[in-house]
């Protein structure tokens, strides 16, 4: 396989769909994954994964059941497995997520946002 | 445990050294690694770990034994379990990194570059 670069701007350029990740690299059975959010996410958790978000341009709250906390670019916050927890984006923003390879978006909850089969990008 | 965020750029500003990657954040047995690279580093390859460099600010180039590879802002690369693989900056360059929490920075090589303990910030 050869080894080849990517760019994150580019890759952002590839898609316009919102709440639906792609996946940019693979390593170690992580997937490395591109996401636009607008507007509300659900509530959910994932029981055996933890999920690092961040934040390439734009702004969103990360809401917890005890806290708020708003990431702005630059900013990254890593969600433990169990941690309920709801994305909301008042505008849209560009993320950053890195996370086991079988992570399901919506977690333990089924949605019409769910996506089982994530495009490579 | 509690969630809090953590910034890429207010991390940056924590240390000045080069070659001597901090841990910023730690899932699914992965760490998120901050490093600043001047100079060469040395040849070398990890036997059980995929690395990927994402970079911050700045620009270096990837030496593989095939070819070199130019990173600049934004650009990201993932360089396979058994590659080996030589970073060389002309000038300093901040870099993300995510591998297995026992990734040693310089692979099956021990030199005075080695970091065995990382500090985290």
């Amino acid at each position: 396989m050869s080894i080849e670069k990517g760019n994150i701007k580019d890759k952002l350029q590839k898609f316009s769909d919102h709440w639906n990740p792609k996946i940019i690299g693979e390593l170690n059975g992580q997937h490395v994954k591109l996401s636009k959010f607008k507007g509300e996410f659900i509530w959910h958790k994932h029981d055996n994964e933890d999920e690092l978000f961040l934040v390439i341009s734009g702004s969103f709250v990360m809401e917890l059941r005890d806290k708020n906390i708003e990431l702005k670019e630059g900013d990254f916050i890593i969600i433990p497995k169990g941690t309920e927890h709801r994305p909301v984006a008042a505008e849209e923003v560009h993320v950053l997520l890195f996370e086991p390879a079988n992570t399901v978006n919506t977690g333990d909850q089924t949605s019409d946002l769910t996506k089982q089969e994530l495009e490579k990008i």
